[in-house]
């Protein structure tokens, strides 16, 4: 496969590469990929979640409207970045379809500073094996160094030993497992019970 | 103990009271205790951090300076926001010392929505079992409703028994035993080699 082309829209939806970013190149396989970032307000941004559900054949248990995902991430400050691989398909109206999507933001730990928290990472099945993810990974990487993260944080379903293999030998630590880091939650029902609220 | 008074100082750190908040009120102790939010640029801020580093003998690994904190969660947009409780002391200059601290932001799962997420807290040891960690988990669930987060996210080391047990008595799920969700993280020499710097 060749070296994918990047295309970066800032705020403004330009489509101009980024510096040293190739145009969009096509693989072996005729396919061409795009990964881009998604900052502003547009369709195709909450489709990517929709695909996303359907995907995971989870389209029911999605209970996010089009409205609250564009209410959280796509105003003037947004509670995440989203960045959507693509590849060039001319059955579809757009020309292209999503085949990757990774949610960000950032976060900030007392010990250690600001830190690129990656919520979700996804390549659809059809498309993984194609260094999609890696190339993903990569420009995530580089976001997170260009915005001073001292690291990447992310879950992982343990029980999936396909992805923990993956990111061990990437050179991720379990913090789980190794120190004992329990991810815990209030859901809202208990929110409501301790802030005496009906 | 007498319920404790709130003051919740606003960006421009006014010190008027929240609507409903009654005056700092006084405990059978003698002791006086607030609860209020820090979102602004201040020098107590920072002390703040350092007093926690302090109490838990980690003084030496805190690796941010001053600046580091300033700038990430005291500037146009914040990348967290911090509740103090503090109890009058007259033999401190200001009057008053930190005993607790809670560090928390807004972020986003794209199947439940908006959360809150709570990055530290902290009682000092001297102070616990006076319900000031209760007061404060009050607070930040009723800040997690107002601002429409559907639940609350925290880690938890799990061989600390007593929070473990507390948490659990409260209603909250372990994510990590029950869905297999491990907390992993790439730090900085592993984000520089999958972005391809040096």
């Amino acid at each position: 496969m060749s070296q994918p082309g990047m295309r970066q829209p800032g705020p403004s939806q330009s489509s101009t590469s980024q510096p040293g970013a190739s145009p969009s190149g096509t693989s072996q396989t005729g396919m061409s990929q795009t990964v881009r970032r998604q900052s502003s307000m547009r369709q195709p941004s909450v489709n990517s979640f929709q695909e996303l559900a359907a995907c995971e054949n989870m389209l029911d248990a999605m209970k996010l409207t089009a409205k609250d995902v564009l209410r959280g991430g796509f105003g003037d400050d947004p509670l995440f970045y989203c960045l959507i691989a693509e590849v060039h398909n001319h059955q579809k109206p757009s020309g292209k379809v999503t085949v990757g999507f990774a949610m960000y933001y950032f976060t900030y730990d007392p010990w250690i500073g600001k830190l690129l928290y990656l919520e979700d990472f996804y390549v659809i099945q059809a498309y993984q094996g194609l260094c999609i993810g890696a190339e993903m990974l990569k420009r995530l990487s580089q976001k997170a160094i260009r915005n001073q993260c001292n690291c990447m944080n992310f879950l992982v379903i343990i029980w999936n030993q396909a992805s923990t293999d993956y990111y061990t030998r990437q050179g991720a630590l379990d913090l789980s497992s190794e120190e004992g880091r329990h991810l815990f939650r209030f859901n809202r029902e208990e929110l409501m019970d301790m802030a005496g609220e009906e």
